[in-house]
């Protein structure tokens, strides 16, 4: 955003900046270290607007931040799985991708749920529950492109988990390291225990 | 601790008891969320021991803590490690310890570092360090067991960052599931992967 032509703080697009500032806040800062005040800041909305489109104000607001990286990371794990038939490859495709945003990032832009989600864990049902919707179709695309690539259904279903909880302890160990190196070779380990399970292998 | 004979506020335990109040606050709440009165509060100790013990404050404070997190996770990898000879066994050990260990707090104290070290990359180089060396310490605990088991040097480094990035996203999807059932298929995944680098299998 170009800081001399500053957005329209109403209009049609005032809602999805304000979903937009609060998802990079919350992937970047948490939920604890967010205030509404630097969310309509971050988003050029003015804070009865945020309200406007919040009444339930920064929880209803993290939700739906929530459901915006929902959509991100589905967005960058479909691209990686649609890359090679090869389910195995397909895996390592995603761990590239996501290595190539947390570099371009300055390693800055991990997961864009995992930090509101462990600091709210028990304590805020609105977005446990937006949290684990996201978990939920993660997983359900990776087990699609398994299941769609020969698999049992009951293994593609349990792989898909470790799949991508795996991505998530290695995207975080990426970012601790300030390098890519972790999610290749979880991506290199992953194939390998994908492999393990296609028929006539 | 017992509210009817409140532990002093001075004396040799105090400097323990604050590390680890820290400790289960930043592992439950974050670091954003966690104050200094609160650490205090929760210590029993005076602010003024708070200070008195560490100068630095809140980051000084959550470095330590994350020291006495990064021994508690590794005393937990070595009782599972070394309830077995055989390497594959002995990480489904792991996630099954890590797994009772959060059931019996309800799904609240899982990882004791990885919130606050979402929560500061990029920030905070004093916490970023302790993090780092943190994680640096529990795969070299993995790497040594899977060595020692007659796995290749190379292999067992790479297999060990892999065992605890796994570990890492499985207990969080665990919390957020309150359901042991994602370390178990993690457990059993990493395991298989295990014994694909066995020599003889």
């Amino acid at each position: 955003m170009n800081a001399e032509t500053p957005a329209p703080t109403t209009g049609p697009g005032t809602r999805e900046r304000i979903v937009r500032a609060t998802s990079r806040l919350l992937q970047r800062q948490g939920f604890e270290g967010t205030g509404i005040k630097q969310i309509s800041r971050e988003a050029q909305a003015t804070l009865g607007s945020v309200y406007h489109f919040f009444p339930g104000g920064k929880q209803e607001l993290a939700a739906e931040a929530i459901r915006h990286g929902d959509q991100e990371f589905a967005d960058l794990l479909r691209e990686g799985l649609g890359s090679t038939d090869d389910p195995a490859l397909a895996i390592t495709a995603c761990t590239r991708l996501l290595g190539e945003a947390l570099r371009e990032s300055d390693w800055q832009d991990g997961c864009p749920i995992t930090t509101t989600a462990l600091e709210t864990v028990g304590r805020a049902p609105v977005i446990e529950q937006a949290v684990a919707e996201a978990f939920a179709h993660w997983r359900a695309v990776v087990e699609e492109k398994l299941h769609g690539a020969g698999l049992p259904l009951a293994d593609a279903r349990d792989l898909a988990a470790t799949v991508i909880n795996t991505l998530e302890g290695a995207e975080l160990a990426a970012q601790i390291a300030r390098s890519e190196e972790p999610l290749h070779v979880a991506g290199r380990h992953l194939a390998r225990l994908v492999d393990t399970y296609r028929p006539g292998r």
